[in-house]
C-alpha cells in the first residue's frame, strides 16, 4: 500500500491546498495530511481548529486522514509508514526551498521520497498569508478558501478584535 | 484622467524610489505615492516623517501627491480612483512576490492593473534596509538617498542611540 | 499624447498577447503593435499574414495600430514618437531577458521607458511556440488563440504538409 | 492500476535519468519510458538505439517498459492509459519550462497529472548534452552514464569521426 | 600578500562552510574567518563559542585566522587589509542576495572585491538553520557538521531544555 | 604561483569582459584568457581576430596572456597548469548554467576550482550578442566595447554586407 504525507501549516486551508489534496489523493492509496504544530510561530488558528477544518473539507474523501504532528517530518512519515511526501509548488523561490527540504529529508531517511505537484494556475497566487491579509481588512475571500471555511476566517478576526478592545 | 498609485514603506525613501517616482509620474496624469502604515512592523521613521520626506523630495513635481494609507492596497486605489498600480522591480525574488501581489489585487478588483518599471541599473542593489544598515554604522549614504534625506537618517540614529543610553 | 509600442513576433498572436494588448491600450492614448521582421528566424506565418491577423483581432480597438518593423526596437519607437515600450512578463527567465533588453534600450535611447504587464494567470503557460507545437499534431488550440485565428493556424499546417508531400 | 509515463530524449540515458526511473517505478504499478522521436533535432543516437539502451539498463525492473513516440505527450499518455507523467527537476530554469509544459498538458487533457521528482544531488549537474560534450573530447564519462552505456557512447564518436574523414 | 575575508554567522559551522574554508584558503595567502556579532538576532551559540568552534576545526590550516566582528563588513575588511571577500553560493535566492551585498560593498569600498565559490554538490542542501532544526529534534547531524562539533550542538540543546524546565 | 583561466568566446570582447579581466588579474599571479574555438557555432570574428583584439585591449597588463583553445576547458586548464577558472556572473540563468559547468569541471578534474566575480552594475545588461545586434543596425556601441574595438565591429558588418551583395 502506497501511503503519502501532505504536510503544512494550513492556517487556514486554501483552495490551492484543496487542489493538491484532491489530486494527490489519487496518486496514493492513503493520504495523511500532517498539520504542523510549530511552537515558534504564532498561528491564527489553533492546531485543533486547523485539523477540524481540514477534516470538514475532506470528509467526502475516504482515503484521506488528517493528523497533527510535531518534530521532524521524516520521523512523522516513518511513524505513518509513508513512503511519499507530497508538496505543492507555486514559484521559483518555493522550488528552491522545497528542493533543499526534499534533499535533506532524503538524506535523513533514504526510504522516503518527495513528489511535487504544481499548483493549478488559478491558485498560483494563493497562500494562507494572502488569505489572512485580505480577511483582516474584510476583503472578499470566497474564491480563495473552501466555502466551509469562509465564515470561520472572518469570525476569527472578529473574535481577535473583540479581545483586543477589552 | 489616468491616476496611478506607487505604494511602499519608504523607510526611508531612496534614490531607487525617486527614480521610479520620476519615471512613473510621466506615465500618468496624477501619481499618488501611498505610504503604508504597517502596524506589525517597527519602522525607523514614523508614517508622518516618511510622508514629509517624500513631499520634500517631490515638491517640484506638480502631478505627484503623497498620502498615508492602511489596509488593502486595492481599497486605497479605489478610494483614489486610480486604475494603475506602479511597482519597481529589481530582482527575480522581487518579481515573484510582486507577480503574486499583482494577481491577487487584480482578482480582488479587476478594474485595477499593475505596471512594473525596472529599477535603473545604478540603483539595482539599493533598498531602504541597505540604507538603514549602512547608516546605523555611520557608513556613507549620500549616493543612496536624496540629498535632502541624508542628514535626517543620520540624525534618527543619533536620537535612537541617545534614548537607548538613558 | 502618450504613445506605446508593443513589439513581438506574434507567430501567431495568442490569447495571452490579446490580453496584454487590451490592457495596455488603456494605459496609453495610442498603442502601436510592432511586428518584428526577423530575417534570421524561419517563421510559420509571413510578416504580412501576422500583421493581418493582428489587425483582424484588434479591429474594434480604435487606438490600436499594427505595423511591421525591422532593425532596433528603439529606432522604431523613435520613428513612431513612442515614449513607452510595453512588454508582457510570464516567468522568471522571461523577466531576466526582458530586464536586459529594457536596460540596453534605455541606454541606447534614454527618452524611452519600458513598462511591464504580467500575463493574466490563465495565460501564464501560453506562447506562440506552444500553439504551433499543439497545432502541428492537430491538438485543440481554441482556448489558446483568438477565435478568428484558430482555422488559419490549422490551415497553415495543412498547406505545409501538402507542399512537403509534393 | 496506476500507470506513469517518463518522457525524454535520452540521447544517451544518464545516471540522473536512471535515478528518476528507479524512484518513479516505485510510485506506480507500471512505468512507460517514452523515447521522443524529435524529427527537428539531430540526435547522436537513433531512436532505436536509444530504446535499446534504455531496455538494457532497465531489464531487471519488471514494471518498466520502453517505447518510442511521436507527437503530443498527452496523446501518447492517453494511448498508454497513463494518468501520471513523471518529470525530473534539476534547476530553476528547468522548473519554469516544466511548469509550463505540465499546465498546458493538464489543459489539453485534464485527466493526466504531472508529478515531479528532484534529481538526487550527485546528479544535479548532469545532462545528456554534458555527457556528449565530454565524450566528444574523450573525457571520462564512467560516473555519468550507466556502465552498459559507456563504451557505446565512445564508439559512436569513433564511428562519426571515421565517417567524417572519408 | 593577498588577504581574504570569509564572513558569516557560523551558528554552528557546517561541513558546507568547512568546504568553502578549505578551498578559499588555497586562493589567498591569508584567510580571515569573520564571525558576525549580530545583536538583533538571537543565536544558538555565543560569538565566543562560534569563534572557538571555528578555531578548532581550522587548527591544522596555518593561513587561516578566526575573529569576531561587528558593523559593516567592508570596514572589517579594511581593518584586516583584505582585498577579497569570499562567499559561498548555493542557490538562486542566495545568489541575488549575495549579488546585492557584493555590489553595495564594492560601492562603499571599491578597493574590495567579492569572489564566489559554489558549494560542493554534497553540501548544496546544507545550512546552519537546517542543522539546528534537525538537532533540536535529536535527528542525526554527523554528516552535516565537522565531527568536533556534533556533540557540542546536541549538548547545547540539552542545556536549553534543562534551563527551560527550571 | 596562482594561475587562472578566464574562458569565453569574446565575439567581440565587451567592456563587461574587460571589467572581469582587470579585476581577476589582481586575484592571480598569471591570468590566461582562453578563447574558445567552437566549431559548431558560426562566430562573427575568426578565432585569430578575437585573440588579437584581446591582446590589444590587455597589452598594458603584464600578467595577462591570451590563447585560443579547443576541447574541454579542464584539459586546457591542466595544460596551462591553472588551478582557478574565473567566470563572470550577470543573472540568475547565467548562474545556473555556470554552476552546472563548475561542478562538472570539478568532477572531471578536482584539482581545479571555479571562482565567480559578479559583473559591475553598469555592465550587467551587456553581452557580445547585444553588441552584435546593435552594431548590425548601426546603433551606437562606444559605451559597450573597448574603444580599440568599436571600429573593428562596424567594419566587420560593412565587410559582410559587401560580400553578401556580390
Amino acid at each position: 500500500m502506497r501511503i503519502g504525507i501532505y504536510p503544512g501549516s494550513f492556517d487556514p486551508v486554501t483552495l490551492g491546498h484543496l487542489d493538491i489534496i484532491i489530486r494527490s489523493s489519487r496518486l496514493v492509496d492513503k493520504l495523511v495530511i500532517g498539520v504542523l504544530i510549530n511552537s515558534s510561530k504564532n498561528p491564527l488558528f489553533t492546531v485543533q481548529e486547523r485539523v477540524n477544518m481540514l477534516k470538514e473539507v475532506t470528509k467526502s474523501m475516504p482515503n484521506v486522514e488528517v493528523e497533527a504532528f510535531e518534530g521532524l517530518l521524516v520521523d512523522f512519515a516513518d511513524l505513518k509508514k509513508a513512503d511519499i511526501i507530497v508538496r505543492g509548488l507555486r514559484a521559483v523561490t518555493d522550488f528552491e526551498y522545497e528542493l533543499q527540504i526534499a534533499q535533506i529529508n532524503h538524506k535523513v531517511n533514504p526510504r522516503i521520497d518527495t513528489v511535487f505537484l504544481t499548483t493549478s494556475v488559478e491558485f498560483a497566487y494563493l497562500s494562507s498569508s494572502v488569505v489572512r491579509e485580505i480577511a483582516m481588512y474584510n476583503g472578499r475571500i470566497d474564491e480563495l478558501v473552501p466555502k466551509e471555511i469562509v465564515d470561520k476566517v472572518y469570525q476569527k478576526y472578529k473574535d481577535i478584535k473583540k479581545s483586543d478592545s477589552i
